[in-house]
């Protein structure tokens, strides 16, 4: 039964319907995901590997073309270490998992595992860190870290995910600065050329930002149903975790100074945002450059002469000019029935190749994003279908873009605030005292919260739109993952 | 104080004089690894991983030719999941990290830190695993495992480390003892062709198989000190984990079957194995094809016209070749100095340009393997430095070939058996009955342990070299890591 049930496309409940199974349905029956026995951890299937394995090839290109080394650090942190830094254990205890026993023995310590690794890492380079000759330290790890969380959905909260965390010393608060920004901006271009995702970009709330940094910056982005979703952060960490860890370098003038740090990262909740932007009814719509399977090859009549023979031979041509490429050749399904799973599964580009195909030389694409079909001369189809891949890339984008100016509300007074949050939904912005206790009351009447002061403002008025207070700048607001 | 430590080679202990101490002045002072905070675990520093990187890269591609795809399984295996096969709770939980509480609390069932997924992978395997057209299974992950040890040395033994695991499902046995010994092949052939190491292959003896598993076979190197290397093992599980988690599939003839599994794993100890197999008095030496830095460009009399210029261009030229190169232009450092740390850090090729060379229009490259210098004309510099990395690659596997060639002896009898254990130290070949009382006098008498029944058989006799009784086959056995 099972079984059965598996081996057809099955109904995917509508977006506008209730876009939160829609979600589920799509992340499930695209087979990227599984629930798995323990409560909170998903099973990342090939197919969704598949795609984290493309985020990290591209992501880890960016981190060496800014000089950054990728190293390991422990899994297990003492809750000594954790609690050196006064706001960092007050934000992560309440969620780490805790290691008590070791084989038989009860440890003398408990372990932390890691929520994020900012204290282990610190407690290393105080070791390493000696002289300005030393410095910058730029290193990257990608790891899986563990937040017990109460309430998880596969990608977009889980009790364990992957991620990569970034984390860097410097001589200065300024270069510090620079860097925190620079890989803002790393993460920013990457979001945009890579997952078709555009981003608002900017800086964290008081209240919003990381246990223990100076200030945090972040990339949001909007989903198709109205709710953001942080994509990213940036943490400009100051002394703060030198001071506590003792991170000290003899500089130039022959004093000892405390490094300025930075650490940012970002997560496999990427891949939940690029399904809730870009899918729609049939499935996952996925970003040609993170597409385990960026084109795939169907024979169409398969058992005529030389059908099979010439989609194998277009799959290794194009498998040769770099794209990623598959030929469907099974025969317990029907074309039909292959389309609809391909549509579900979200690859970009379909080729079918028929006797008739093969008469005028010609395969029939079909792109996923528009569903248009076109026919691409054979011998030219490497470059054809590049060149399709990077249209489709675009044109995702540029729907997204539309997608969440469309959702993005100014508001001038709470009324126009309320309505944006509650009825439209999406991003509002809006002129800010800054105080928190505005920002509560904010989160309590509406559910949504800062998502960042933009970069790039807008003078929309001199006061608060929630308590007349003068505001010295306006804010995104939105009800978020 | 320590950064002035730092900054010059420091004396490396002698081989023949402390082996161990020499293993661990190479890898800490290389850069390679440093010591944490937390028992037992390592912190890979970015020259360390760098080689791990490489050696991910390499096995990933082979495990991708021969069909297998990455995913990603949870970090936790309730205790309850860990349970259910007998042998191999038995085998791992005395030797695991147990989480106890999330947050502030206590779970219901006690959670273990994988140690090795079968278990969970199992649990989903069942879920996922219907019909014969589901099969074969061929999943790899990469990931971090704890084992909680007691005595534990970097890279060799830690209580966590890196490695991939395997694990495929079949329809039948033979399917999966092919599988088993097809990926042991490939990490044969990684081996030799990446890490210029040879091994001795075959199967291991009941005692020493996984716990679980109806064989292991297993790949074993030899160190410099005449101690084997268990590198990496691959186990046919047969029905044993289909039994217990129910992993049954509908087969052509309409029968429910059990699949037969298979499982194999390599880790970061294999960067421990070609350390003690191709280092020197001098430090490290990197088999070229994981080597982080394959070579490296020292400008000679820097502050000369054109000379730095000279050694950025072929720095570019090479590295547009594929070659992975830097540039040392470092000027707080003396040349000697220089030679010195790069021969520490094993860097295969170091390449000298000063006004002279540029002269005459070539380069001298010294060779980290022989210490030979030759100049090379500047004109085909990417040809004869990939050549000149081959060529290392294969004089380093030769010597390693010789190395443990020289240190396997042939024992007829058990006094023979004795000094080649305990005074010529290395592998001993020996009839062996099969018997597991007689393995475990052995290992109280010398030390040794069976490493495994190897492929490749000689016939020395027809009785067992310790207990006399009649014996079958012939086995390697060694001390061991």
């Amino acid at each position: 039964m099972a079984k059965e049930e598996k081996r057809f496309v099955a109904h995917i409940t509508p977006r506008d319907q209730d876009f939160s199974q829609w979600y589920t349905d799509v992340i499930l029956k695209a087979d990227m995901v599984d629930y798995s026995d323990v409560k909170g951890c998903m099973v990342i299937k090939p197919y969704g590997y598949g795609i984290w394995e493309n985020i990290q090839r591209e992501m880890d290109r960016r981190f060496r073309e800014t000089g950054h080394k990728n190293a390991y650090f422990p899994l297990f942190i003492p809750e000594s270490l954790l609690a050196k830094e006064a706001e960092h254990v007050e934000g992560f205890a309440p969620e780490v998992a805790w290691v008590t026993h070791g084989g038989n023995e009860k440890l003398q310590e408990r372990l932390v595992v890691r929520p994020t690794s900012e204290t282990i890492i610190c407690s290393m380079y105080a070791k390493w860190i000696q002289s300005h000759r030393d410095l910058p330290v730029l290193i990257n790890q990608w790891c899986n870290v563990v937040r017990w969380e109460k309430s998880t959905r596969p990608f977009l909260r889980t009790s364990e995910f992957l991620w990569q965390e970034g984390h860097t010393a410097h001589a200065d608060y300024e270069e510090a600065q620079e860097e925190t920004i620079k890989m803002l901006g790393v993460y920013e271009e990457f979001a945009r050329n890579v997952l078709a995702i555009p981003v608002v970009t900017g800086k964290k709330s008081e209240k919003e930002k990381f246990a223990g940094a100076k200030a945090t910056y972040t990339m949001e982005a909007m989903m198709q149903d109205g709710k953001a979703l942080q994509m990213g952060t940036s943490h400009n960490l100051g002394e703060h975790f030198a001071r506590v860890f003792d991170i000290q370098y003899l500089d130039k003038d022959g004093k000892l100074k405390y490094v300025n740090q930075t650490s940012w990262g970002t997560s496999t909740r990427m891949i939940g945002g690029l399904v809730m932007v870009h899918g729609d009814e049939r499935g996952l719509l996925l970003p040609p450059k993170v597409a385990p399977i960026q084109a795939v090859v169907l024979p169409i009549a398969m058992h005529k002469e030389g059908v099979l023979e010439k989609a194998k031979e277009i799959c290794n041509t194009l498998g040769k000019a770099g794209v990623r490429v598959e030929v469907d050749d099974r025969e317990t399904q029907t074309a039909g029935w292959k389309f609809n799973e391909w549509e579900l599964k979200g690859v970009p580009v379909r080729l079918e190749v028929g006797p008739r195909d093969i008469e005028k030389g010609q395969v029939l694409a079909c792109r996923r994003d528009t569903l248009e079909k076109l026919p691409l001369p054979m011998d030219s189809l490497p470059d054809s279908v590049t060149g399709l891949l990077d249209d489709i890339h675009g044109t995702i984008l540029k729907k997204a873009t539309a997608m969440r100016d469309a959702r993005t509300y100014t508001a001038l007074d709470f009324d126009g605030f309320v309505a944006g949050i509650a009825e439209k939904k999406g991003f509002v912005k809006a002129m800010w005292c800054g105080e928190r206790a505005c920002e509560d009351a904010i989160k309590d009447k509406t559910g949504a919260t800062t998502r960042c002061i933009p970069f790039e403002q807008e003078k929309l008025g001199d006061v608060c739109v929630h308590c007349g207070k003068p505001a010295g700048a306006m804010a995104y607001f939105a009800r978020a993952y």
